[in-house]
């Protein structure tokens, strides 16, 4: 099988020097991979160093805790999409899916959608954080906000496991209908678990061992 | 030695609920700690049920990465400080610092200093992954961009430390002399930790173990 087309090739570490970012974006250029994923203020240097490549430029917002007002999220979606961003993964907010207060979370989806301008809009739940039911409800309100994808991890939960197939697969099993994608993402480092999470139902891998994986 | 004037009691977690933050509210006047420090979707709720008293209200922005354009930084605290926060903890940008980009470092900060309209501004360092010259370098920055505390710590770096006496005594022996205030944080669990800071030099505490501290 192909990977190369459901790789986002990941960079989202805090100290990442300059030539680390020109790394990915070779790599990215090499390996065909289907996109980059790197921090808002990067995107205009994945925008630069891209040009005339078809690898998607793909982004963060309100990144990783999601624990931000939803205007400022949907004014930093607005800001990347500006900057070059063709799509954009934004974190759910987890403390008011434990609240159950679905009505905030659903706005808050929406919210940035209208930011995003027609680009696609991803949707991280952090699943090490929620239950079954919680990631089952959170993928509904996925559908109803029109986001384009749901993603299952951040990669910043202190002993969070990632990406699991169990919930990969219910995540695919819930949104697929509707028409959304899935991205796994977090804990995806060789190619029997990047193998494993498509079949399983991910239509994207999120990962920064993608070279390895393909290799 | 009365701790609790030092102690800004801390809950950033993603999947905090409601009821954990009206426990921490309570808590900080209970024990009459100097402030609270939540994410900044929740300053609100902090004003509303902090009301005629005199804990101060800290939020955080471009927290945990720091790796957001100025603007939407400058954007998230003039929100913050409208919603009611007190002062404000930003993260500096830690691959600017690696990529000795000074400039773009101190504009980052300048940025924010604006946007805080004359609340406090500190700001956290991420110390952990900073050499000692990195830390002395980044230091003098503050100093020169007009910040009003430096802060070690987010707490959220992968098996970071956290606060360590001697980077708290380097960070004070650069930044007193020009008038700004140190605050230590991440790690700080019991009383003899506390101790060990504020000798080293801090003058804030940024815990989530502030009840244990002065119990």
């Amino acid at each position: 099988m192909e990977l190369s087309k459901y790789i986002e090739h990941t960079l989202l570490k805090q100290d990442a020097k300059h030539e680390e970012f020109l790394k990915l974006f070779d790599e990215a250029k090499k390996y065909n991979f289907l996109g980059v994923c790197v921090n808002p203020l990067y995107v205009y240097l994945a925008k630069e160093n891209l040009k005339g490549s078809d690898v998607k430029i793909v982004t963060v917002v309100g990144f990783p805790l999601g624990a931000n007002r939803s205007d400022v999220k949907a004014f930093e979606a607005e800001k990347a999409v500006a900057d070059g961003a063709d799509e954009i993964d934004m974190v759910i907010n987890v403390s008011k899916i434990k609240d159950k207060d679905w009505e905030f979370v659903k706005k808050d989806i929406e919210a940035v959608k209208k930011a995003c301008q027609g680009k696609a809009l991803k949707v991280i739940l952090e699943t090490d954080l929620l239950s079954k039911d919680e990631i089952a409800k959170a993928c509904e309100i996925c559908v109803e906000a029109h986001a384009d994808f749901v993603k299952s991890s951040t990669g910043f939960v202190k002993n969070g496991e990632g990406a699991k197939a169990e919930d990969i697969a219910l995540m695919a099993k819930i949104v697929k209908p509707h028409g959304l994608r899935v991205k796994a993402s977090a804990g995806i480092r060789d190619r029997e678990k990047a193998l494993l999470m498509i079949e399983a139902g991910a239509d994207r891998l999120g990962t920064s061992s993608g070279c390895a994986i393909v290799a």
